[in-house]
């Protein structure tokens, strides 16, 4: 890392991120993957995100079991065991001095000899990369509430594509996307093609119909943020049914917010040009919203970057 | 590329593929592309392949007029116009020395500014490559013909992901390999989870079924090969049905075979273990793939590459 050696001290590098490819550390603007990697070419690949926030990760152990069930379900191996892979995010974290981080782990299934296409010949590859942390809606925005839409295009199935195993195949999301900046909107949440909501880019998504939470069984992600949501909203001795949302449902409730790593719980107060209750943000979504970040404050499921360096 | 000035002259760099990225020519192995371009965090991709046999490209425009089509349904733009595109891909082929060729051409989303996640602000990224032509089955393997087996696992259905837009989400055709190689097939092919054949991982696929020919009308791309082969079989008076295809008519055809650009017109012999017709290659599909190469052979819909060099 040459550059280190010529900027002036107080410029750190990795300010603006780090990644860890091809077993070195580097500005995430330079790291690059082969243009022959599966993980390219057809999408062969699965990653999870870890938040790291006020120094420490957030579930970093949930995140890596997910990362890890994920790799053994595309029948591919990481040449990291978990603790390396904890150490690798870890020392990307350090190096870039961030104490609020978005930090990705992603391995793809290689390049199979030429000539071949088996999957089973590929080495896998490990990559890693940790930037200052990103919302899905920034504070401002989440204190209005976004303006979410029923996206016209379903979701991948899961018969498909197993949506547990988190993946890059976002074809449908990113149509999405335009769709709803078309409609005036900031994000689409996806249905399943049969009039079930499943989940959005990035996110999951939970609807407070007569005092309970429900939020959709299948066809998603199954979200740490959303299993956190799930705790933190027993904990207040709310009822969460993790089962089907129809979209009939959803234009009825009472309050909305979706979950995601990369924000947390943010609120949404319109669907579909419409305010959702009396369009703004909702009491129990703030009760849980607070309740995840004083929790969050004060280190809950968290692992000090310092911890895991000094083993 | 202080490559070619180092290395002997008897060895040319590219034999074993060359790649267009970044604006510079490179050998293959060597191209990148950016760990955070959406092409690769969110297959936000379209790309195309055209074939090089005796020196000329098969069918170039038609394979532009499709990229160029798949470009414009993604709400993307390319750097470079249908003709700079046919330049680059030729000069791709002339460094190489290649005489058969496998030649590739991409469009990725490319970076969203930091902190942002809209597609629209993203400059998209062009890239080309060309390396020694792929079989999907070798000549030797298709005069025995390959062993095909019906996926359990459905393909990503048309609503969700265009497959008319040639893309690189292949989660679902990648695990029906691995099925594939577990029943001891050479290659699936995906239904539509309603007992409809649609594609493969590649190709098309047609059945002869009381001497005319039906290949799958929706949920698959547009082949090339597959608009080729239609138009062989019309002039040998074949009838083809493009419609629907079901499961239980594939498994009583007289005669299956794959299109792709990556082979041509390649026999299937074998059905989940059980042979097609009497096992071996048919008449119909013998008459078809032999027909395809004597065109090919002949320069049809053929464009040389020093016809392009030379404008």
């Amino acid at each position: 890392m040459s550059q280190i050696e010529t900027m002036p001290e107080s410029h750190n590098p990795y300010a603006d991120g780090i990644a860890y490819a091809d077993g070195d550390y580097m500005p995430v603007a330079e790291a690059r993957i082969p243009i022959l990697d599966w993980g390219f070419l057809h999408s062969d690949v699965t990653y999870d995100v870890v938040a790291v926030w006020g120094g420490g990760f957030f579930r970093l152990s949930d995140h890596l079991d997910r990362f890890y069930r994920g790799i053994e379900k595309l029948h591919m191996q990481s040449p990291y065991d978990r603790d390396e892979t904890a150490s690798i995010l870890t020392e990307c974290v350090r190096r870039t001095g961030l104490r609020e981080a978005y930090v990705k782990v992603i391995l793809t299934r290689g390049t199979p000899p030429p000539g071949t296409r088996d999957p089973r010949a590929c080495e896998n590859r490990f990559y890693a990369l940790a930037i200052p942390y990103i919302w899905i809606a920034s504070p401002e925005k989440q204190e209005q509430g976004l303006h979410l839409t029923i996206s016209s295009i379903p979701r991948i199935a899961p018969e498909s594509v197993d949506p547990t195993v988190k993946n890059f195949h976002w074809g449908d999301m990113v149509q999405g996307l335009f769709e709803a900046y078309d409609r005036g909107a900031e994000t689409p949440v996806l249905t399943d093609g049969a009039g079930n909501i499943t989940e959005g880019p990035g996110f999951n998504l939970f609807a407070s119909i007569d005092g309970r939470l429900i939020t959709p069984a299948s066809g998603v992600l199954l979200g740490i943020t959303r299993m956190t949501v799930i705790e933190l909203a027993q904990s207040l001795n709310v009822k969460v049914d993790v089962g089907t949302l129809t979209e009939a449902e959803l234009r009825q409730a009472d309050e909305i917010f979706i979950s995601s790593t990369a924000g947390g719980v943010m609120p949404v107060t319109q669907l579909d040009s419409k305010p959702i209750g009396n369009g703004h943000k909702g009491i129990l979504t703030s009760r849980i919203q607070a309740l995840y970040w004083s929790k969050r404050a004060e280190g809950w499921h968290g692992t000090k970057v310092e911890d895991v360096l000094n083993g």
